[in-house]
C-alpha cells in the first residue's frame, strides 16, 4: 500500500509525509500535486492574520473547536515568515494538537522559512491544497506580520480575519492600508483590556470613510480568545461571509477564477524554479560578474541580452 | 539640456523626475539604469527597520542630520510595503525635508505599493541606485514591518539597524529569527521608557546564545530619537560596521559580489516581467482555465507543458 493510498484512507501519518514531500520539493512532487488536484476545492480556507502578540494562535484554536464540534475536519497551518524553523510538527504544534484532538479530526502544521517570499506563499498554498484533498472541510491559515507574504497568503483564503488588540502600538494608525484591503472581518481580541471600545470605534470610523469594494458590510467583532468569549460570534460572521461569496458568483465562475489564479501562480513559480537557474548557471554568472565588476558592461544590458535568448515555442495550439 | 544632463549637474528636480521615470517603468527605463550604473557604487546604504511605532522616521532624521553635518549628501528612502500610496513626495516627506534641508544636501523619497513583493524590493534597489549615481554618499532605507520585503531590502543594505522599543509587544519574543539574521546593529529606541534596560539585556542574552555568523560583535545601543540622545553613538557603530566590512573583503571581491547579486536580481525580475506575461497571454490563460475548471486537466500539468515550451538559446558564448 503506497503512501498515497494511505493518504486517501485518511491516514494522518501519510498526510504528514506528503506535506513534507511537497514542502521539500522532492522528486516527483509536481506529479503528486497533479494527482491530488482533482480532490481539491471542497475545503473552505480561512486566513487569520495580525501583529505578533495579538493572540492569533489561541483565537485559531478556539475557532477550530467550534468547527470540530460541528463535526467538520479542520486543518491548521501556522505560517511565520520571520522564523527559520520549518517542516514537521514543532513542540508548540504538538501541545496545540493535544488540546484540540479530543474534539475531532484536526491537523496542525507549522511553516516558516526565510526563503523567497513567493516560495513561502506558494508552499502555503500547496499545503492548504493537500489538507483540502485530505478532506479537511476547513483550513485555517494563521500568519504573523504585515508583510508581502501575508498579502499573498490572503489571496489563497476565502475569508480573511484581521486580528487587532487594544495595545497594538498606535492603535488603528498601525493598521496600514494593505491590511485594510485584505480584511473581510475585523476581530478586536483581548477585548477585556482598556481601549478596546475605542479601537472598535476607530476601525468602524475608518471603514465608514473608505470606499467600499463590494456589498459586504465589513464587521468588527470583539473577542477574548483566552476566555472563549466572542468566538462563536466571529464564526457566525465567517459563515455569513462564506454565504455572501456564494451569492456573488456562480459555481462555474468561481471554478474559472480559481483555475486562472492557480495556473498563473503555478506557471510563474515553475519559471522561477527552472528557467532562472538554467539561464544563470554558475559559469555564466561568474563570467558576467567579472566583466561587470571590471566596468566593461552593466548588469542591465547583460540581463537584457540573456533574457533575449529565451524563446517561447507555443507547443500547444490554443 | 536633457533631464539626464541636469541630473548629472545635481539638479534635484531632475533626480525626482528620473526616480519617477524608473518607478513607473516608463519606456526606456532599463536603458536609463544601464546609463546610470557606472556612476554607482560609492553610496553607503544603511537600512533602518523595525515594527510600526518604533520611531524609525525620527531616528532616521536625526541620524541623517549627523551625516549632513559632516558634509555628506544623504538620500532617504521610506518604504512602506503595506501602504498603497506611491510616487512623488508625500506631505510627510515635505515636512521632513523642510526640517532637514537647512542642514545640507538631502533628498527624501517615499515608496509604497501593494504590487508584487519582488516589485517593491526591486524598485527600492533601483531608487537607491539612482540616489547613489546622483552622488548621495549615504542612502538610508527605512522600512516598516517584519515581512519578506524587509528581508529583501536588507540584502541591498550594507549595514542594517533593527530598531525596537520597550513596549514592542512581548519584548524580545516578537523579535523573530528573520530580524535577528538581518541585524548588524540593534537600537533600543524610546530608551527613557520603562523596560528598556530589560529589553537590552534580553537582546544581549539572545545574542550570547546564538551562533555567530562572523567576527562582528553585534552591538546593542540605546537611543531616544526625539531627544536626540544616543544617535551619535549609533552612527559610531554604523561607521564601525562599515570599517569591519571593508576589512573583511578586498575591493575586487566586493565588486564581484555586488555584480553577481545584481545580475541575479535583475535577470530574475526581467524574466518575471517579460517571459511570464508572454507565456500566459489572456487567450492561453482563458483556454486552459476553462479546461482546468471542467476537470479535464490540472494546472500543474498545464504549467509543465507551458514551461517546457521555453527554449534557452545561449546567444553569448561564455
Amino acid at each position: 500500500m503506497t503512501v498515497l493510498d494511505r493518504f486517501f484512507e485518511k491516514d494522518r501519518a501519510a498526510l504528514s509525509r506528503i506535506i513534507s514531500f511537497i514542502e521539500n520539493r522532492e522528486d516527483g512532487y509536481l506529479r503528486l500535486l497533479s494527482r491530488l488536484y482533482p480532490n481539491c476545492g471542497k475545503g473552505y480556507k480561512i486566513g487569520i492574520t495580525g501583529p505578533p502578540g495579538a493572540g492569533k494562535s489561541t483565537l485559531v484554536d478556539k475557532l477550530a473547536s467550534y468547527y470540530l464540534e460541528e463535526g467538520h475536519s479542520v486543518g491548521i497551518i501556522a505560517v511565520d515568515p520571520t522564523s527559520p524553523f520549518t517542516g514537521g510538527a514543532l513542540l508548540g504544534d504538538r501541545i496545540r494538537m493535544q488540546e484540540l484532538s479530543g474534539k475531532g479530526e484536526v491537523f496542525i502544521r507549522s511553516m516558516a522559512t526565510r526563503g523567497s517570499g513567493g516560495g513561502l506563499a506558494a508552499a502555503t498554498r500547496e499545503v492548504s491544497m493537500v489538507m483540502d484533498a485530505f478532506g479537511c472541510d476547513i483550513v485555517i491559515i494563521e500568519t504573523v506580520g504585515v508583510g508581502q507574504v501575508e498579502l499573498d497568503i490572503a489571496e489563497v483564503c476565502n475569508t480573511t480575519v484581521v486580528v487587532l488588540v487594544p495595545e497594538s502600538g498606535d492603535g488603528v494608525q498601525t493598521l496600514k492600508a494593505g491590511l485594510m484591503e485584505i480584511a473581510n472581518i475585523f476581530a478586536v481580541n483581548k477585548a477585556d483590556r482598556q481601549g478596546s471600545g475605542r479601537l472598535v470605534s476607530e476601525i468602524r470610523h475608518m471603514l465608514d470613510t473608505r470606499q467600499k469594494r463590494d456589498d459586504w458590510n465589513l464587521p468588527v467583532v470583539k473577542t477574548e480568545a483566552v476566555n472563549n468569549v466572542g468566538i462563536e460570534g466571529l464564526k457566525g460572521k465567517i459563515d455569513l461571509h462564506r454565504e455572501f461569496l456564494l451569492s456573488q458568483k456562480s459555481a462555474e465562475e468561481r471554478l474559472m477564477e480559481r483555475a486562472r489564479y492557480e495556473l498563473n501562480m503555478i506557471t510563474r513559480n515553475r519559471i522561477i524554479d527552472t528557467v532562472v537557474p538554467e539561464l544563470l548557471d554558475e559559469q555564466t554568472v561568474n563570467y558576467y560578474a567579472r566583466i561587470i565588476s571590471e566596468g566593461e558592461v552593466d548588469p542591465y544590458s547583460v540581463a537584457e541580452e540573456l533574457v533575449s535568448g529565451i524563446d517561447i515555442k507555443k507547443k500547444v495550439k490554443v
